[in-house]
């Protein structure tokens, strides 16, 4: 495989098989409470899935870059959990009654307990980063979850209506480029590297984050419900103007085309404006195509990132990432 | 001063005046954010007073055993940050209208808001924290908030039933008396204290903190509204069974008092059997004084603890402290 280019996600998961499973113990592990409840929500949570991409890209920036310590897997376990906490708190936020196709925590043990359990999963990621008695993984994991949560609070604000690219672009970063910056600068900061390497690991982690979230925001707007697993279009259901929907807004759509769309984002549902009108208002405007333009524009700045590598299957790996992120399906 | 017992809190307050109001200036700096609604809520909740007991505490600790350095100023703003981070979740959980005489910040944001605000200022705590670059310090603080959170869980799912003085014991430990524990331990790191008058130190604020919480549940019990600038019998009306209240059902009340007392736990309101009812209960048990006896020995404790500090001014407000604690009326 070495001489070739990764060309499948088994390959991927193939080459990280040993660590991801190692990181499913720790993760496991550290979701055990004295407090039932609290281990019942997290081993929830964590059953859940997901992708596992943020230890997964930690493990990448790591090995590529010649380390294979412990810690390595610890703080997998870490970026993982700050993710998982983060999505308990929004789902309360949110109201949302489903996540990755289950009931959402808070449908089935009430706000209450999840806000004490996200607080929880956020103490034990620290817990658990203290481990590794390193200032600096410290200082990037605070200054993540800070930017997080700052970034859900500033959604939250701009609910109901259009805002601007560049909001946009700022409020993907804190909810998902910042923790895949974070994920790759950790996994460098574990491998020893220089500065303008962790740098180039974080550059290569936020373009990774941001074409992540636009894809995902295309395809609530686009997929169908089986194949997400959540109910389509929930954002415009909540208010939130995604990429596609703001620039169907500012280039080119009719006035009564943004009328339409400012009516869902202002009612929060489709009684007045239909699903398939806003999706034939986009189609009209090439929104989705834009939307995809700008997320494969992000994966190449990713792959420009850690052109210099030294040779791996670990850099080819993480050549492949950006691919696998933006051809997904849900 | 220095060759007699300190007398009164002014004495005290006027011995840590300057540390005192530089913790608040550093609260203030640090509970601003670049998201305005964060800056809002914190800036209420920190103007929103509160005893400052804790940072009280730490600079005690501190400076009995010799220590002046920033870091005290520091820290100090962190357990009150803490402090405060708990209680905006607190609210959230108890469903709170008032706190400290004023509407509780979830009713004038929101419950959503003040989530994230909490998440926010957890923090912050750390990362005002971590720069004191001492992970006995972060340990110590992560430990804490994690016994917190716990502990508001195991209380939730003991409403409206009767608890043992154990569970009770266990749930205002983890309630108020170990952030107490954790102040005066800090200042004994800050100070470099060996283990064991850190241990020491631990153990003056563990005895305090239980000492206050007792107290606490009994004025709930037993003042009135005016003075205690929040709604009385709170915790009956949440289904919480405190000290007194268990002491009156594990000795000595008849069938039908203990009956009265299961049916405020279980109604949560006083519809069936009023808040004079139960004081009668308590009067003719005993119950307030078994509990008071209590916090009286627990204040000993606390006394007893740092008998063999160094002679100061620091020590004698130390032991000056749990007699304001126990004597205080709200």
């Amino acid at each position: 495989m070495s001489t070739l280019a990764i060309a499948s996600a088994k390959e991927v998961f193939d080459l990280l098989h040993d660590d991801l499973e190692a990181i499913e113990r720790e993760f496991g592990a550290d979701a055990v409470s004295s407090v039932e409840a609290i281990t019942e929500i997290s081993c929830y949570l964590r059953q859940g899935g997901g992708k596992r991409i943020r230890p997964l890209l930690l493990l990448l920036s790591a090995r590529s870059l010649g380390f294979s310590g412990h810690d390595m897997v610890r703080l997998g376990a870490v970026v993982e959990m700050v993710h998982t906490a983060t999505l308990v708190h929004d789902d309360i936020i949110d109201a949302a009654d489903t996540r990755r196709g289950r009931p959402s925590a808070n449908t089935t043990w009430g706000n209450s307990k999840c806000v004490l359990a996200g607080d929880w999963l956020y103490m034990q990621a620290f817990r658990v980063a203290l481990e590794a008695r390193n200032f600096r993984i410290l200082d990037l994991l605070i200054g993540l979850t800070q930017q997080m949560v700052e970034g859900e609070l500033l959604q939250m604000e701009r609910l109901g209506r259009a805002i601007s690219a560049d909001e946009y672009n700022d409020l993907i970063y804190r909810k998902t480029a910042c923790l895949f910056e974070v994920s790759m600068r950790i996994g460098a900061v574990l491998a020893g590297a220089s500065e303008d390497r962790e740098q180039a690991m974080g550059e290569y982690g936020r373009n990774l984050g941001m074409a992540f979230q636009i894809v995902d925001d295309v395809l609530d707007l686009t997929a169908s419900e089986e194949v997400l697993g959540k109910p389509v279009a929930s954002d415009l259901r909540e208010g939130k103007a995604t990429l596609a929907v703001i620039h169907a807004l500012e280039n080119g759509s009719t006035a009564a085309e943004r009328a339409a769309i400012h009516t869902v984002l202002t009612d929060q549902d489709f009684s007045r404006v239909t699903h398939d009108e806003i999706l034939a208002i986009l189609r009209r405007n090439h929104s989705v195509e834009f939307a995809m333009n700008e997320a494969f524009a992000c994966a190449d700045a990713a792959r420009s990132a850690i052109a210099d590598l030294p040779d791996s299957d670990y850099k080819r790996a993480l050549l492949w990432v950006p691919d696998f992120v933006v051809a997904r399906e849900k």
